[in-house]
């Protein structure tokens, strides 16, 4: 089949013919790839930020990246029930073993023994992949790869974070959310789709706002240095309930958390920088921090239900998988316009 | 009457005659005080590290700290309906509306227009007390005012956090407690009062260990330098699904972190230092920051409840109110045993 | 002031003079009535269904129906904080204590002396009405107590049961709604502003349900004697994780139980006839049956905002409150389209 | 191997040679059977009531009942990887598929695609027998099969009720538990291992009832005709937060309600009996009925935490397999004491 591979970091990939992924145990299934996303993660991949963790985890150069895949269903081991030849999948970006108390709880990324394709094994940007029968979920006919593959985990992690979110988010409530770009924009139609809270959206970015309203934000504040002070001005004082965070650096992680109202939550979604948080102003205003790591085969699940609604609908831009190099250079540069996709 | 007040920082208060409190609006109570736990906040207070918030409180020298305080109702307001003149009653430490959403939710500590007896109006250092009908609570008859003083603020602090933490601690678990001394001494007894978790108390001092497992605590492990390895070596290097900290500053709040389970969940209680965590650990293993602060007055009722099946005893001294800067003196200079309890 | 007052049982109520309500205890508000909605709990009042109730609570006739009210803040007690004369208002339908577990927990219903206008005290069926600060809630400015006086019952109800249904109700779930009535159709457009998840909605009138289409409902179904196989047929035989029945009587409540999944919940709202379900059904598919009572002051908050936001619109017809028998008759004989509001 | 088998219903079982079971898919597990719990339903099955419901499974005579079991791994499949040849195992009473949504929430018992061994395929009353990966848990070096087996059916149905009744169950609440017999007495020590709510034990025979007091129960009464009174006399006319229905027939179902508190819940465990509640009833106290069956894998292995920590103990009488049709009538005729165990 046809791969682009990475064969030495900071380098271009390369597009070539590698051996076709097999069928070698009972629960194995190989996806011919439909569509596969590209994220900024594939960036510090190629920059060899994940070189020792690759390492460690066995895998060596060259290899293909790729962890957001949508595909049909190529060939299954002997004990695979769930799916036949030919249906049509997105992917859950882990592999789990199904034995370990996580796996029991339907806490999929907290398994004890999970695989990552696209990280820590081979990926997507290929004509096919090796993934298993706990990763596939079957999506509705009217979807198709090329609209959905993102959602398998850029998606899926805004819908994790925002369905732990709901209990605290009934009517009256504002909730604030941090960047309206790739997750955000998910993020704010799942929240549209869920609930009926006050949606407040902060992004450096007018144009981003801009769509943000289309999405189903109610208010939006650019952030210019007095975010802070309007967040506090349409809240009347008080804060927000609940502050998504999709941004986890550049400074956002320090003043987001000024926007909390007394015992407010704050999810943590994008990464970089550091919470800073003095213990006596937790506890005075009795606030909270949630991790959020990707989210489940259920969420999954219950996003491609909301796709197949059209709930929520993805700004996405194509390439075919031999123009790769160029899909990359353009995320890097900024250029690409919406989420990046990957056509084999 | 006679009360102990402050008449400038950083000197001892001044045991004198004052007027008696008053009933003067239709939800007052008066409390005969009992008994008035001595807390390490008063100290913070006679050096004035409150000075500008007592100010804007409208709060103004001379004035009695104590804001653990249970003893007798003495008079009641003409709406008042839930306790008569006699009752032997604790005091949960604020004085709440009723009105606000926080207090109709049952978060007493939320109130939007709450009163501090004892840090920001007159507290419990005197024989009588103002405070409100929503604020007392009848006490069994077996426990005396002198054996539960000291419930009201800081048991019910370890309470509170404790009962958010119960969901987690299903058989099976860890749950880690930093700090075996004034909350932690409450909290052991508490989670074993009400849960199967297996309870690892951390302390730096030895002989607060060895009544910790008197308190209930299956393992206890000195604060050395070598704890976080001590810790991950009973979790099988797991690390513990719970960490309750009650002591939140001289490095507890940085190590205690690295003591979490992926997906743990991590309560902050004593206070002090600061939260320093990268997003990236947040997000790569899920963990979550729980602020505490205080507790409603319904778990000062299970708490009470708790003290009067003789599943939660204090360990005190005693002292009559015309020796507090003795006691004062006491606490400061480490010489106290267990929670000091001042005695008009 | 005028009122409309049931004098005898079975008889027409009389519109006459009585002495205004008056203040006379510190949370005491008087309220100018804007409107009050008719409700079928008024007919069966009148039939004396409550006559014994309504003795053993200290009512005697005359007095006046009415207990979904709407107005202007008139007077308040000397205690009152929460609203000024003048104030638009809706009013919770019971007079709390605040003291209690339950009012301390959020659970207004289950307040310990509560006290129950229009049923068990004089109603709004008058020109004025006595209540208390706990019971007020300042509504939008775009709002109109002819436009929202229904919802302090009827709507609460509905919006009371739909909230504690949510967790169950993910995009992918099905929610079965039987009856499209007075409670029905203000619970489905609830339902729509808070969840993704498919609306079915059940009624014997076709009518209703071409309505309920306009509200929100993904699919209807007629009860026709084949509305299980209906069900069963649009959930692909696994029936529903939630029904509930505004209902609960004349079979629904029978037929009702065999649209649920295995581990759905069913959520009594609508009464009249019984439960009865075999243990060993109960058991083997692990079903559960929620009570729901009315609903609690933050409820009625929330609802209020969904008002505002349009989310949640009424099918209203009104009546000057010379017309009470009229009103009564027309509803008593299906004439009444939408709910019936009294205008005093 | 030696296995006791049931070829015709109403006759006693017969002991004989069978082949050995085989591993014959990879996740496959033989375990040689070390001890079996025998269960009243082992009588329901011998009297073909379950005779339609096996021949739609597709399971004909003869076989072996008994779905209580313990013992040790003796054959894996090539993908199992939770356990080894020599394992010292108890067994989840279910093989399930580790793939629909259920499995994947953790809610094994609702598995799409379960299989039931001694129930709908041979069982445990046999020297080995076959099992799947997802249904084994490694017990404690301290157990032993012949003091554990009946934990993994009587004992999980109790556990998983509680469970999800802890959270009611706060200090100064009361828990009813109706019925002190083979589920009863584990339930009573789960109840005491994780919460301080008082345990009220009710049963028609005074010799359980004095073992309910050693079990942890803080007040017991005689089901004597007069037990709703002595219950509403022991919470001080409110009635109870919960009761546990561990019976669920021969009138339990009907009076066991009577004893609910406002807001209270029904878990109903036992069954054999109807509920027959008035619609009005449930409303005006916002009651709920809870089904319960069986427990998750998840929860086995909490409850083997609580039985290696001595806090849950078994009363059981062991019999060889060689005489399991006295063991059989013993039960059927009362003269069993405990739990009844067959050790092949």
């Amino acid at each position: 089949m046809k791969a682009a591979r990475l064969h030495e970091f900071h380098r271009p990939l390369v597009v070539e013919e590698v051996p076709d992924p097999k069928v070698s145990s009972p629960f194995d299934v190989v996806v011919r790839v439909g569509a596969a996303g590209l994220c900024r993660t594939d960036l510090h991949i190629r920059e060899g930020q994940f070189e020792e963790a690759q390492k460690e985890a066995g895998l060596s150069l060259p290899y293909s990246p790729g962890h957001e895949n949508a595909g049909w269903v190529a060939a299954v081991g002997e004990a695979v029930t769930n799916v036949d030849v030919g249906d049509k999948v997105i992917l859950h970006p882990l592999i789990t073993c199904g034995l370990c108390r996580a796996c029991r709880d339907g806490d999929d990324v907290h398994c004890d023994r999970s695989v990552f394709p696209g990280l820590f094994a081979p990926g997507g940007f290929a004509e096919y992949l090796l993934t298993g029968a706990r990763s596939v979920i079957k999506i509705d006919d009217s979807l198709e790869p090329v609209d959905v593959a993102p959602l398998a985990d850029a998606g899926l992690t805004a819908y994790h974070a925002i369905k732990k979110a709901l209990p605290l988010l009934y009517p009256g409530t504002t909730c604030v959310v941090i960047g309206a770009g790739g997750l955000g924009h998910i993020g704010i139609q799942c929240l549209r789709a869920m609930s009926s809270s006050r949606i407040v959206v902060l992004d450096s970015n007018s144009a981003a706002l801009a769509l943000a309203t289309e999405w189903g934000a109610d208010e939006t504040i650019l952030v210019d240095g007095d975010q802070v002070r309007a967040v506090q001005h349409v809240t009347l004082g008080r804060g927000a309930e609940v502050v998504l965070d999709f941004v986890g650096e550049s400074g956002a992680e320090k003043w987001g958390v000024d926007l909390l109202k007394r015992k407010g939550y704050y999810f943590v979604i994008g990464y970089g920088g550091s919470l800073d948080v003095p213990t006596m102003q937790i506890i005075l205003t009795e606030i909270n921090f949630i991790g959020n790591l990707v989210g489940s085969y259920n969420d999954l699940v219950e996003l491609m239900e909301l796709a197949s609604l059209g709930k929520v609908k993805l700004h996405t831009s194509s390439y075919p998988l031999d123009d790769v190099n160029r899909a990359i250079e353009d995320l890097d540069n900024g250029r690409l316009r919406g989420r990046g996709i990957l056509v084999p």
